[in-house]
């Protein structure tokens, strides 16, 4: 396959050409101003006035919870978790698992997203590699771990001890971990410091190194959350999990917003990644991560969408846009400039998810995860910069195609892998579900 | 013509129904769970499953800008001004202030939009009344008034003295004022005091009063502004504004970001409209203005994109997410609800345009200004509230359908009375001129 004069970003600078990008087996293969040989059946997509870049990479979602959209507006972060999301979680069952899955990988590609790490609840994370597979998602996840309850307020449902979790995550971690391809890689994912035991973080630290696996996890999120693992530990939540071993470059923590003294630095010196959830952050009223002194100060930030029931999309458009703009108030009109933004969405990552060497930019013998955006709806149309041009005018709807591993998932504004009705249509089964089983879920729905 | 089976938000008050709207000579005539009779050739449109609404309203915009976009990225208000967009404002002729409207009013009217306060620039404001009306859009506008360079960076081509700019205006009034069946109303539009004399402001109003028009201005948006009128008038922003009587229900100030002892007050008792707009105010790093505190004192403000050259677009989607998201750190969860932000959107912005009696609720006798929204989308479905779901999770993509006085401006995703096509053909020539006068535009564009 060979994308044709498209206005390339390979990521590894801030400059950009009108070139050609050859795939072969899942790989870029050339990437050049022009391509001049077409073998015999290669097929040869035209991107005259498009952007080509690298897929766009998510490093901290939640798709277990797509079904809760909507279900829990205008709530704070503990609120939020123990009055809806909790609970919702332990009554999702296998069939809603799989219309929650389907309903957020089908937006995830139709944004251009090509990878993800996910976090999945207590139960039924099969089901989320089964359906990243099946649609050809680039996904690392794990299951939920939770077994002590630091808040007072967690479903029974969801905890477990620590050796039933950790050897269901070995059984995951069998069945899964760098199947389909090499596009499902398995994870460790303890929800927080709230709701696990020192042994619980600790054991899932050793099973990463084990396995050479992310440890994935929130942390600083808000500021009750910071209380209470300081009640809970004597310690501020970044200084503790710094203690318990569990920080480094496998590492990668959603959110980061309240850091104390010393804090900051503990995420530099061991190479702990962190998630900028910009909509997320906003909308549980958590605070504002200090993203660009973190960059400055040398830390890998990424950007994701988290969840549809804290955000209500999971849209890296609306998090860039979010994100180059929120912080500009304070630290100026240059200190996020779109190209930085456009870094944290794709290179970062990446990074983030240790596979810097084969995602997050083009360059030849890296996997053929592409996006080529359309700009040319008279909404989009301007000057100016091409990073610009992505992050401040275009959205969604200027996804023209999307391929992970040289497969298309998207072609000319259509997903591949998942089709929109019945995507739809088992979610609406699912919320009839729902709605049968939690009260005060709808007010004026059209659905 | 009956809009039937639709989740109807009339915006009277925070209740929704499944119901019908009947629209006749341009009004609403009937609004019911069941609207029983079909008259001979009444057309019928089926609304189900979406909702509908008042359309939106976005008393600050500059479609005269529409063509900047991404010419000014990443700068601050004052070096944007003088460094950009006064000169290409100066720069603007006859078919290229045809094109930045076009392209402007398309994508105003794609993503709901059926009424605006505009501001033109010191030329061919003529060109923007006959655009809107050739659009079929509710526009109320009026040449930009400069004639004072309280920054000294102010291109001599836009600044005028009194007598001749007023006496513009008043020509402009003649010609403009209530025409094209009520959809045209001018308006006075004093860029902001930093551009304005005396008796440029007094002038203005006056003039104002005497058609009963609104005066439309800009108001501490950035610290950098309210220093140099309060280095060249002793005062604070808007306690000048107050001692030179401007102040008014007649008054609508974009921004009201940086307000000082009792200027709030100032704003309240004499009924001052304020409009936010938040992605300009963050992209100019111009800080954040205090709305849900605003909105408690009973301040009323409405919600609007500004100009394109620095949010990057015109949808008012974008505005009601971040307006949502930016004040809840602040505020709490709550402070700011969807409901809140919808009504800034359509009510508010019919206020401030002192439209209230005509537009931005759904009652009988009022305007036919409605707007289908379709939230189908899989990536848009969801639990919970009619305004957290449109505010939260729906986009421009959601728009189905759009009626201003009754007549069909975009019918199933398709706007009506202009041509993508020709739009941004119209652009793209105007940008090759552009270019040619202006260096450093570029930077990989994809056009």
């Amino acid at each position: 396959m060979i994308i044709r004069h498209a206005t390339i970003l390979t990521m590894t600078d801030r400059e950009t050409f009108v070139g050609d990008l050859r795939v072969s087996d899942g790989r870029i293969v050339e990437i050049a101003p022009h391509v001049a040989h077409v073998g015999a059946g290669e097929e040869e997509i035209d991107a005259t006035g498009c952007f080509l870049l690298p897929g766009f990479v998510q490093p901290h979602v939640h798709l277990c919870q797509t079904l809760f959209r909507g279900a829990a507006d205008d709530l704070e972060l503990l609120d939020w978790l123990a009055g809806r999301i909790w609970p919702m979680e332990a009554w999702l069952d296998e069939s809603a698992m799989r219309a929650a899955a389907d309903l957020g990988i089908y937006e995830l590609i139709a944004g251009g997203t090509t990878a993800i790490l996910d976090m999945g609840t207590r139960r039924h994370t099969s089901v989320l590699f089964e359906r990243a597979a099946a649609a050809g998602l680039r996904y690392t996840g794990g299951k939920c771990l939770m077994d002590r309850d630091r808040s007072g307020r967690m479903p029974a449902a969801l905890l477990e001890d620590v050796d039933s979790a950790l050897g269901e995550c070995r059984e995951l971690i069998a069945s899964f971990h760098e199947t389909a391809g090499g596009l499902l890689r398995a994870s460790l994912a303890p929800r927080f410091a709230v709701s696990c035991s020192d042994e619980m973080l600790s054991g899932a630290c050793d099973l990463a190194f084990e396995h050479g696996l992310i440890f994935h996890s929130h942390a600083s999120e808000s500021r009750a959350e910071c209380e209470l693992v300081r009640a809970a530990t004597g310690r501020n939540n970044i200084d503790y999990l710094s203690e318990l071993g569990v920080l480094g470059s496998q590492t990668v923590l959603a959110h980061g917003i309240h850091l104390f003294e010393g804090e900051l630095d503990l995420l530099f010196g061991t190479g702990t990644h962190v998630v900028h959830c910009p909509s997320s952050n906003l909308k549980l009223a958590s605070g504002v991560c200090a993203v660009p002194e973190m960059l400055d100060y040398g830390v890998n930030v990424a950007l994701a969408a988290d969840g549809a029931a804290c955000n209500n999309r999971l849209s890296m458009f609306r998090e860039m846009i979010l994100a180059a703009l929120i912080h500009k108030p304070r630290v100026g009109p240059t200190g996020m400039d779109a190209w930085r933004v456009l870094e944290m969405a794709t290179v970062n990552g990446a990074r983030a998810l240790g596979l810097e060497d084969e995602i997050g930019t083009l360059e030849v013998g890296k996997c053929a995860d592409l996006v080529v955006i359309d700009p040319r709806r008279p909404e989009t149309l301007g000057l100016g910069d091409a990073a610009a041009r992505i992050v401040y005018a275009c959205d969604e709807g200027s996804v023209r195609d999307v391929f992970i591993d040289g497969r298309a998932v998207k072609r000319d504004g259509v997903v591949r892998p998942l089709g929109a009705d019945e995507v739809a249509g088992a979610a609406s089964e699912a919320w009839e579900r729902l709605r049968r089983d939690f009260t005060g879920l709808d007010g004026g729905t059209a659905t």
